[in-house]
């Protein structure tokens, strides 16, 4: 391909509203332009790289024995009713009605789309497991698009699903994924970090995130100095530094403290204000915030104050509660997880219950909220409670708080878990190791989804015995824009991009210094024989100076650059200049043998990344 | 690929609301799965026939020198206001609100993103011509989906855009693209007629659809019996059967005809009416008829009852008439093309004004309007009214026509033109053959578009001298779903689909009778010959009776069937089965070299299709 005829726009400039590098070398390089805010256009340069890391995907997944599926983009809204999603999912969720009020979605993932195809074939255990996938048009109705293709609103998603007939088999189609998913990043040339959660919020039971370092990223994530251990600060297990009590040992442990009594705490409402108020450290108090809880799934009929709940499903199929509030007691240094509480609950989501609901429901002005006395609200304690045998607390009452309050004493909870937030500095979870933090893009997402869309959407097998049977399922995302741009962040310098060869647009720029007489020939002859060889090249072929011209070829980051010219070729013994875009220094090498040369280069920079 | 593995789930009943053979078979095959009215999704075996598809025009567009970009499947509605097409454009256009309140549309075609991207790069003639396309998803909100994806309400589109600093350039890259899909649907194994048409509605002066023959078509194609003509009944150039007069010429052709006089027609409306009534032919009688027309671009200043329109435009751009009516009189046999009308007033838009607006304007009731005395209203005729010298026609008032009204001497037309919709046993305007009809689906469709968006959209380039100039645009599209449905279409038998090679999912299916013993040996291993010769394989592995797996092999249509037997395998000379789907019989070939004689059949079958 001539450069001439190639649509290369660059620019010299970054576009005003890109501040990181992906941004503004995707554009600078000419491989996108923006159609709109969130929606963007890859130009011919910016698609052969696309389509590389397409490739890369497909021949991964192919290989891991998923078949490929192309749904629609636009889905029915119906499918997504069935699975209760188009209730829950925000307003990130496109929804629309067409001529003829019908509703319908643009996918931003797939669940529904293919479990309601593979409800319609599924009869026999014997078709278990199948694993499906698509490379596809999504659709996120981003309130606030930024980092060009990083946070779009439309981008192109590789989605699989698997459907299995036990634990074993999903566990088994997870791993080959895990497996899968390293490669294809290595591939790219991309430095992951592979996050694993072994809670979700979704019900299942497995999760790894795919992680790539980025100051703009959406997540935080811990890593540990001493092991492997790398989690998502939404899911990152607490290794405690107290050893939480049963009720009995907290009794039993204040038995010499005094007795829990009431004091006067005029206007003083946060922990802060409390721990300078009371002179105490912000760990000798138990911080208690009411929440509110959606489609809650955990069974609430024993729950103090929840009687009157009624679940919105059948008999055969309970469904969940719409709302419940609870009372979620930590230790007063800490934060709660509300991704945990979410897992925890069982809930599709959590927040903190307005300033009205919960002064109804504790009874209390805003900040004295606290356990003792509190029968209305199921309490919901995070470990760290069970270790307070003589703390400070909200009384339930205007300017009073409770001192020398002692967990299984004075209080009990309904329900105990890890609803801490872990932070930097706190001892990792698997080898106590000291925890440090990074901000992180999700690039993939690997998940055990258990039974939720097959109970919600009906699908079933026939087993051995012909007895129906509800199969599990597993999911499986990659971004592939935003993979593409953090190939870019990764690999770049200040003159422009660096590809790894895996994913270059072309592999080699020939730049004769003008496009004419002997420099014309040698380019055009050496275009042949590398393309003979299976290489992809682009030759500027443009009325350009040779500054110019450089500064593009190190802009676009074509991997390798064969600069043809007047002088060298005219020596005894012509010869071409070769510049690694990695390296600072030129070689020269006979013009006879460059192609041969570069081909073997190539191949072998090839090699290494399959 | 072994079947038990691939997701091929057959049906032995065609889907309930299939009628053609295309729709059923891709059911049957198990290619496709419905999600929705008018939504499909590929299962594994249709995608890979679909990218094959996808490939064979790839390849002929790279090789046309177009450059693939990928814009996004939802577009800014801003554009679409820009081009005008928000409002031209029917309910057919899928229109939404984001969560911002900003409008969109899920893209039927992308000349507004093509233009508006092209619009920011070019500035110099020195970049033009500039042909670039997409494959990428549309969608038409189709009211009433049917027959399959022939015509679904999302579907993948190739389309190509092309930008020429002149006529003879974007003649140029028309007549390539004109050789390029000639060769795509011969690559697909289709026999599609050309249809061309010298007058579009969209402001274009060339235009090609490629059509495939098919009793479920939308369109009515007229075709020569004696040379290649053919033509969309739309746009079909009428051959006259008379020799239309000059002004001059009707007034003198008249001068022994009786003057015009009134005569009575109580309740006698229509031409069938009239010609029963008055004992006189329908080629007797001028048919006038008041159209409403939108967005009209044709001067209309100085037409009669015009003079208060206005143009919605700006002085610089002074844009279309909204609205505007015309008085459009035939010779009484003929028929009105609307087609013909539309372009003929460069209007986006003809249709039979109202009852009220018709009586309003003609002053007269419905059935007895004419072009006597008829001043405020444009007279728009066609040719075959300038033959009529004494003819009958509407005396604009009730119950009465006119006799031996003459053309030139009565009164004369606004505006002349082909109007008339040409049928069947009309002349060929070629050769005068005759005319015989087919009905037909299109396919692809190449217009040049001339500097319609250019115009409204702002897109301009510096020429040699500097100065300011209007690039003019050609479009070029494939229905990819459609152009894969007719394939079937046009190679089935009873028994299932009948794969030209090239766009096969497979190219051989190897049966072994059961998938034991010496049989599975045998299958394995010219398995593994085979997929090293390049050839696609499919080896039906499954535990299900001989005949059930021949059905299901003639269904899915893959070209080469080999079966393995016990009985040929255990001869002193093993010999495997080979039969080609398109023939009756089997051929019995010695198995060592089965794989090397179905490697060279196959390659020299695809060169045919190369």
């Amino acid at each position: 391909m001539n450069v001439s005829k190639a649509f290369i726009p660059t620019l010299r400039e970054d576009p005003g509203d890109a501040v990181i590098a992906s941004h503004q070398l995707m554009f600078r390089a000419g491989l996108l332009r923006k159609l709109a805010n969130g929606l963007f256009a890859y130009l011919p340069l910016g698609l052969r790289s696309f389509r590389k890391v397409e490739r890369i995907i497909r021949e991964e997944m192919d290989q891991a024995g998923f078949l490929e599926l192309k749904p629609t983009v636009v889905v029915p809204g119906e499918l997504w009713k069935e699975s209760g999603r188009w209730e829950s999912m925000g307003e990130g969720l496109l929804r629309f009605k067409n001529r003829v009020d019908a509703d319908f979605v643009i996918s931003p993932t797939a669940e529904e789309a293919f479990t309601a195809l593979v409800r319609d074939e599924l009869s026999s255990y014997r078709q278990l497991p199948l694993s499906l996938y698509q490379i596809n048009t999504k659709y996120r109705d981003e309130i606030r698009p930024r980092y060009g293709v990083i946070r779009g609103r439309e981008f192109v998603m590789k989605d699989g699903y698997s459907y299995h007939s036990d634990e074993e088999s999903l566990d088994k189609t997870y791993q080959d994924m895990a497996r899968a998913y390293r490669r294809i990043f290595k591939r790219c040339g991309l430095s992951v970090v592979p996050v694993r959660a072994d809670s979700g919020a979704m019900g299942g039971s497995g999760s790894e995130e795919f992680m790539v370092e980025s100051v703009i990223g959406d997540n935080t994530l811990l890593l540990c100095k001493a092991c492997d251990y790398a989690a998502n600060v939404e899911k990152a297990e607490c290794k405690t530094d107290y050893r939480p009590l049963s009720p009995e040992e907290g009794r039993a442990a204040a038995a010499s403290v005094a007795p829990a009594e009431t004091i006067e705490t005029p206007n003083v409402r946060t922990i802060e204000e409390l721990s300078a108020f009371l002179k105490a450290p912000p760990a000798s108090f138990i911080k208690t915030l009411i929440y509110r809880a959606q489609n809650v799934e955990l069974d609430l009929s024993s729950a103090p104050g929840c009687s009157s709940l009624k679940r919105h499903g059948t008999e055969a199929a309970p469904g969940a509660y719409i709302e419940a509030f609870f009372a979620v007691c930590i230790r007063g240094d800490l934060e709660i997880n509300e991704t945990k509480l979410a897992a925890l609950l069982k809930a599709s989501e959590v927040s903190l219950a307005s300033d009205g609901d919960t002064e109804r429901l504790s009874g209390a002005p805003l900040g004295f909220a606290g356990p003792l006395g509190l029968t209305n609200l199921p309490i919901v304690a995070d470990h760290s409670v069970c270790a307070i045998t003589d703390g400070y607390t909200g009384a339930l009452a205007k300017d009073l708080h409770y001192q020398h309050a002692a967990y299984g004493r004075d209080f009990s909870a309904w329900m105990l878990g890890d609803l801490r937030t872990a932070r930097a500095g706190d001892p990792c979870s698997l080898c106590g190791g000291e925890l440090y933090e990074k901000k992180g893009n999700e690039l993939g997402h690997i998940f055990k989804l258990g039974d939720k869309y097959s109970l919600s959407m009906g699908l079933s097998y026939l087993d051995e015995k012909g007895e129906s049977r509800i199969p599990l399922m597993g999911c499986y995302g990659i971004g592939l824009d935003r993979t593409l741009a953090s190939v870019i962040e990764e690999h770049h310098d200040e003159d422009g991009i660096i590809w790894p060869i895996s994913v270059a647009p072309y592999q080699v720029i020939i730049i004769p210094i003008k496009f004419e007489g002997i420099m014309k020939d040698a380019a055009l002859t050496l275009q042949k024989e590398l393309e003979e060889g299976g290489i992809e090249v682009l030759l500027d072929d443009r009325d350009e100076r040779p500054g110019v011209k450089f500064k593009d070829a190190d802009l676009i980051g074509i991997p390798y650059r064969v600069v043809l010219g007047d002088k060298n070729l005219n020596a005894p013994n012509p010869q071409a200049e070769i510049k690694s875009r990695r390296e600072k220094e030129n070689r020269l090498v006979d013009l006879k043998t460059a192609a041969g040369d570069l081909i073997e280069r190539i191949r072998g920079d090839l090699a290494e990344f399959s």
